[in-house]
């Protein structure tokens, strides 16, 4: 009986510490979607991720991907936007076109202008210099991201409404604390940043919080 | 009169052989929809998109970007859903929530996954190497854009219609072409590749054929 029930539940393919993993666990607690969660190592063995099994998962041999409705998804915003159009509510956008918009925007900045940058793949490719290079396009990116912000911000990145550009923020932030980028240059990131780890769905998704996370990485409060 | 009607058509920053400009330039034309093209080179007087002036327009420094209903918009992505969200005709994207977050995993694979990688300003902290690390994302890259297309492509990357995906796969084909990517490993993409070529909105929109494209690029028939 529970495994049935079990097979209909969706399957996240996830890595604690992986930021675009992270995006995807902050929408499912919103829109409160149970899951199981089949963690994926990006570090042990030489990488979980390159298996042949997971290969059959996501051929990118990156995570995260979804199991949900009888296929398998990958690619960060393609999940929350499928997410967002079959279980609409809390929906992850406001209604105007051009509040969407600057939601994709402000997403698409983050996923395909910052995070590809600094992703485990490149950096092991860079060798030696890679924590300035993360630094370097963390930086140009929150230098952009920063501005592109007083535009369109609240109490969230677009307006008072938690949105998917919320989702991409909180974990791009703590990339660039990883790296050690100094935040106190992006005033308006960090308020935005602070309000939205307020909330509950963001702090039960932490990597700090997660099955895989390891024993001397794991939030010491309950 | 003229003047009046120009500052109501939308403005868009572009450079001919930028990828991302491509995608929103096929949109367009796909359309209908009547624009003004500023070309902001990216190779002249140490490249016109770190300008001050362009800094306005885009925070990121990057094309395209689009002025379009009082408001300034970038990232390719972002450009297209808006434009499918307020001109639906005809629409880049399928009805069916599968379908459509098909559509946005291959879009995604290729903007996020592939296209951050091997572009200028990355290439340029590069250096010497840079055909080979350009060549080694493109080439891993298309073996899994190969795979996704296994279980989504009809005629075109999804299904039998023109959708965001073609939008992003064409413009990515001509710079593996650029990179000397060996094609004949990507049997898939190549045909669909070739079937959009076939299609007005692809050709007029070609990096051969901009206002910009300088003498010894264009393309030789009307």
């Amino acid at each position: 009986m529970c495994e049935m029930e079990s097979t209909h539940k969706p399957l996240l393919f996830s890595y604690f510490r992986s930021s675009c993993s992270w995006r995807v666990r902050i929408a499912l607690a919103l829109k409160d979607i149970e899951y199981d969660l089949h963690p994926v190592s990006l570090i042990k063995n030489g990488g979980e991720q390159y298996s042949e099994e997971y290969k059959k998962v996501n051929p990118m041999q990156q995570v995260p991907a979804l199991r949900i409705d009888g296929f398998t998804l990958n690619q960060s915003l393609a999940i929350i936007e499928y997410l967002d159009e079959t279980r609409p509510n809390p929906p992850l956008f406001p209604k105007d076109p051009k509040r969407r918009a600057q939601v994709r925007m402000i997403s698409d900045h983050i996923t395909a202008g910052i995070q590809p940058l600094q992703n485990l793949y490149v950096l092991e490719k860079i060798g030696d210099t890679k924590l300035e290079w993360a630094q370097h396009f963390i930086i140009r990116g929150f230098q952009a991201l920063e501005k592109m912000l007083q535009d369109s911000a609240g109490q969230y990145c677009v307006g008072d409404q938690v949105t998917m550009a919320d989702l991409c923020l909180v974990p791009q932030v703590a990339n660039a604390d990883r790296f050690k980028v100094d935040m106190a240059l992006y005033p308006t990131i960090t308020r935005i940043n602070q309000s939205l780890l307020e909330l509950d769905a963001f702090l039960v998704t932490h990597p700090s919080r997660q099955p895989d996370t390891p024993p001397e990485l794991r939030a010491k409060t309950p």
